[in-house]
């Protein structure tokens, strides 16, 4: 079997680890824009070959993990290259330009549009790991839009990779997704930059870092090329929940500027059902 | 050796784990004012004996691990009680208020002023294991106000349990954690009030939800009992530090508005650098 990726990244490459355990015999092409990444994804065997578009109609599938902006530009492209029997699914973080991308194209039923809730802080080819996607949910859209035989295909490597899958509207998904992932990385990035800023006036205010600290701004590390065109792409319902992520931010500090200090107990005490409702998300290794 | 825990909970519970691995014949008597985490700390064989303040006279160390605002006023009525060569220290997450509560007490010199970096999001006697300290930083306040001789017995126990020190003034260490512990709290308590709101509305949110998520909203799950005290002892710095984090986030919505991606972008890579930074931290088991 002949796959295809393009963007051997983390999430790619982890792809790549995944296709060649349950294909031992499956041959790779990878595709990417960074010379020194696709060099460094096959030192590290997780492709084949290097290739291009003019390698596409070889591969029965394409998996592009690319960022969202660049997604949006070149899937129409590669609908263009491959052969008629061959999927092609993408990994972005939101749905709705993507599916807009190829609304009419006459390959769209060669499309599934695919949102696995995976990924570490870490990226590049070296970050990539088997097992990353194992328990973890794969949100798929518009599967109505892709056609059967493919839908199988995909279905059959997602089940071998060990994911969950979901399927919703790419409109709700980039809604919710909002708060479930992209504001948790805003919160992160922003506590990150607070205390830098702080750490200005005081060299080892680091030193006093614990575990709840790392665990709170760990998000900061992720790659902002990969960000920065997600947040674009889902502006709107980013910006939204931004805002009540904010109010609720300010309430806390009226709270504590009146001295109810019961108030924010109990704020605090509703908010403990958390627990609850982690315990019932399939988290598996954050590595 | 005789120890005497009061609180015996995550943090006072993992004292005693230590204890009893570098003392065996060491007897620990617990003190709690709730009765059943007593009870299950006596079956955890955490401590030897249940016991009250008249069994303190009995003790060469007094460790003090319940809320701040309760130690605040237990800490005076626990140095009355003690005999002259027992060493007491607190572990709270405010050093300040501890401070001036025993500025004047004639057994001043008793008390070592402490906070161990460590902890988990998880409460109680059960939650308590041994290596809770190990490689943490303890950071000790006002040290030239407590005896020579029993500095250096609380030395051997915080070297023995793995400990890096630190020597801060109360006002110092207040103002700075509340931007490595505090701030993280808030952050993480709001982020996921804010998840929860929306899931009113869209059950299967958390459907959604991957690791990113759980490790920026972990410690929501924290104890209010713990925390809501912590919050009201250091309400100058943290309404300080919490008004920063809430000017970022402002800032941050503001350059989406503009579609200023490319500032989104440049923030989270200055931020990156937090990688490096994290780097240096001695984080150990998050359990």
């Amino acid at each position: 079997m002949r796959f295809a990726i393009i963007g051997i990244g983390l999430i790619g490459g982890s792809f790549a680890k995944g296709i060649k355990r349950l294909h031992p015999t499956a041959k790779i092409i990878g595709i990417d824009n960074n010379a020194s990444h696709l060099e460094e994804a096959l030192q590290l065997g997780l492709i084949d070959q290097k290739g291009d578009y003019e390698k596409l109609p070889e591969a029965e599938m394409v998996i592009m993990a690319i960022p969202v902006d660049v997604a949006v530009k070149e899937l129409p492209k590669v609908l263009d290259s491959i052969g008629d029997d061959c999927l092609v699914f993408d990994v972005g973080s939101t749905k709705s330009l993507v599916c807009e991308s190829v609304e009419n194209h006459p390959k769209r039923r060669n499309y599934l549009a695919c949102h696995p809730i995976a990924g570490t802080e870490f990226s590049g080819p070296s970050a990539a790991f088997d097992g990353l996607y194992e328990g973890k949910t794969n949100i798929i859209c518009e599967v109505e839009k892709t056609a059967f035989k493919l839908q199988e295909k995909a279905l059959e490597l997602f089940q071998g990779l060990g994911m969950r899958i979901r399927y919703m509207n790419p409109e709700s998904h980039d809604k919710h997704i909002a708060y479930v992932s992209h504001l948790s990385h805003i919160s992160s990035f922003m506590l990150g930059k607070t205390v830098i800023e702080e750490e200005e006036n005081e060299r080892d205010i680091f030193d006093m870092a614990g575990s709840g600290f790392e665990s709170t701004v760990r998000l900061a590390k992720s790659s902002p090329d990969m960000w920065a065109p997600i947040f674009e792409q889902n502006k709107a319902n980013v910006v939204k929940s931004l805002e009540e992520y904010i109010k609720n931010l300010e309430s806390f500090k009226q709270l504590m500027e009146e001295n109810d200090f019961e108030g924010i107990h109990s704020q605090m005490n509703n908010t403990n059902r958390i627990k609850q409702i982690l315990k019932g998300i399939p988290l598996g290794s954050t590595k």
